[in-house]
């Protein structure tokens, strides 16, 4: 598979919030041939890069690391052969597009805090202008998990006439109160960390690895479902061959070590060698903040000049963002009249499900590229009501 | 109400981990007039002390301040004209009863982390030993929330034959990998935070106060559920008056300080001046650990000399303490025989529904202890599973 990988200045860039860079750098990867119409924009999630297929690069992991190759390549669901796909790392991040760890020309030395607030607003304007370099006036799709659903919310909310049709898969119009609270935890677990320094750590010995472990471990928590880490790890304790390595007190180590506890710890360490610690408070914020209804009357309002199709994709066992959320986002394209499906994945995997079960991913996303709704792997909620709800007429018949 | 308000040196005390302590000290609380066959052992949560009721000593929150006085007194669920109500602050504990707080006789020092580790049994024998110095053989009824709950099951495992009747409220056999994680967790937070100090921060200027913290509010959501922090925060802002109390970088002043955020910050600065943060570690630990079943082949096996009665109480919206889980120590009494009642509570309000809605705890509650499980407000699943399947014979025969 052809990749085409690559960094692009765009000029200065002015944020959501009123604050502008002199040069806003984005870094993409591109698969396939461009034909015109068949543009589809991948949107990562929350700690993801533009890696999002093809041969793995060295010394990558977790989301870096061609995080939706199951999905993403010839003869896979969106299929490189077909589609030319577009994957660009967001503004605010740390792998290759411009964020609080990149230099500041006007300074020679990191933004660190000084970076401007970000909003997934400025997420979908990066792309756009992107886009307008690579010469990609329109989307055939535009396709995102998570809060890289909600980016491609953003899209069809921004720039209704260029998208032909959306797949937010994993997402919601905005995040309920619980998540809120586990992410501004995770930004207190961060900020308190001695070692941030006030997020000018950039070039000193410290890194605050500790606060940004817990922050992670928190977010992580809420990728997977209570059933997952059940079957996953349950009360056993890890191998003999797991390293504590947190600090524990004597007494601590009266009791096991836990397998969930070392998994956890694993995954954390991990991750701290791979992310920016500003970049997860930039970030999360700019999920958090997130609202599609924004500036509109609602939702449904929100995506008013929308014509395309939409597909809703959502997992059982996803508390992090809800099936009824999808709904909620399927309801609206319900109410603007537009042709929409929320196909709901059956799984015991929580948020996580999106990467991690593309086999029930794969063929609704594949046929609704090719057909839209209409597509025979793709599933509706709105039909599941018609068939299966007790207080249907073919129901109530039998008593009448 | 005469409340007798003491503490009690039981003398050295082991603990299951092998350990002792010179000298046990067990703060407590008592209620009424115990008149040999009246006393009901009430067994506090994580942080709760032995105050249960009556007056609200000054200078106390949370739940150091007569954290069910909706449930216990005269007239209410626990009736202290007609029952004497014991409750006694945990071994582990910084509420009167020796923790790592505590002063080490030895050293004159507080203990630090050289007390030993403390698990609920240890709970469990630490009020066995108070009720010998109180002349107190048997008990009408040993009644718990939470991990208190898990310490109510233990005294029927442990002393079958001197408890009549036994309510473990919003309680489990053992936590699930979840919260273990999440607690787990929030441990790091308290150990990672350089003014812990490997424990012994105890009579220096720093304490470990962002750790516990932040321990705190991953606790505190965990006590929440989805629904009650929908109604009672949404995504709005913090009034005009609130102060942020942790650090933040400038462009997250972009962003509104959420409601939700701010009372979070508000309960932990509150919790952080009246609890212990090795107190926090210690304890959580003893939560963590507990398994109905250790030492036995299940559940069942563990109960199986009691021959009393079990009443059972949970919280739809609990996720901390599951109804499913609950459910599963309700099979375990059946299983074994002995009169029983799951009665499950329809509520909004998460894991601290057991505190904050004693109208829907109080009635089933006053009921068992006075007539057992043919009390009239007592509701079991065992009878729903027989009215409300959609398989039951009753149904299916409007089919037939």
């Amino acid at each position: 598979m052809e990749v085409e990988r690559d960094t692009v200045a765009v000029g200065e860039f002015e944020f959501e919030c009123g604050e502008s860079i002199p040069e806003l750098e984005i870094a993409y990867e591109a698969y396939g041939e461009f034909t015109g119409e068949n543009a589809v924009l991948v949107c990562h999630a929350l700690t993801g890069s533009s890696h999002v297929a093809g041969h793995r690069t060295e010394g990558t992991s977790g989301q870096a690391r061609a995080w939706w190759d199951d999905i993403v390549g010839p003869g896979k669901a969106i299929d490189t052969t077909e589609y030319y796909v577009v994957c660009a790392n967001v503004p605010g991040s740390c792998y290759g597009t411009t964020g609080p760890a990149s230099e500041n020309p006007e300074t020679g030395e990191p933004y660190g805090t000084d970076f401007p607030a970000v909003t997934v607003g400025d997420w979908t304007e990066a792309q756009r202008r992107l886009l307008d370099e690579l010469g990609i006036p329109h989307l055939h799709a535009v396709v995102g998990g998570s809060v890289g659903g909600m980016n491609a919310l953003d899209w069809v909310k921004r720039h209704p006439d260029h998208v032909e049709r959306v797949v937010p898969i994993a997402a919601a119009a905005r995040l309920d109160p619980q998540c809120l609270a586990l992410d501004a935890v995770a930004r207190r677990a961060i900020t308190t960390d001695d070692d941030w320094q006030g997020g000018e750590y950039y070039g000193t010995d410290a890194k605050p690895t500790d606060g940004l472990a817990l922050a992670r471990q928190i977010g992580h928590i809420m990728y997977l479902s209570k059933a997952s880490m059940d079957q996953k790890f349950g009360r056993r304790a890890a191998g003999r061959d797991a390293m504590r390595t947190f600090p524990v007190d004597p007494a601590g180590t009266f009791f096991p070590y836990r397998d969930v506890e070392s998994y956890l710890d694993y995954q954390a360490e991990k991750f701290v060698e791979r992310f920016d610690a500003n970049a997860y408070l930039y970030l999360t914020r700019s999920m958090d903040n997130y609202d599609l209804a924004a500036g509109f009357e609602d939702d449904a309002d929100a995506i008013s000049a929308f014509e395309g199709e939409a597909l809703l994709m959502s997992f059982t066992g996803d508390w992090h963002f809800t099936t009824e959320q999808s709904e909620q986002v399927a309801e609206a394209f319900r109410e603007v009249g537009g042709p929409v499906a929320h196909h709901v994945i059956e799984s015991d995997h929580g948020h996580d499900a999106f990467l991690v079960e593309p086999e029930k991913v794969g063929p609704p996303l594949s046929d609704f590229l090719e057909e839209g709704v209409d597509g025979t792997a793709i599933t509706d909620t709105a039909e599941d009501d018609e068939t299966e709800s007790q207080f249907a007429p073919v129901h109530t018949s039998l008593f009448s």
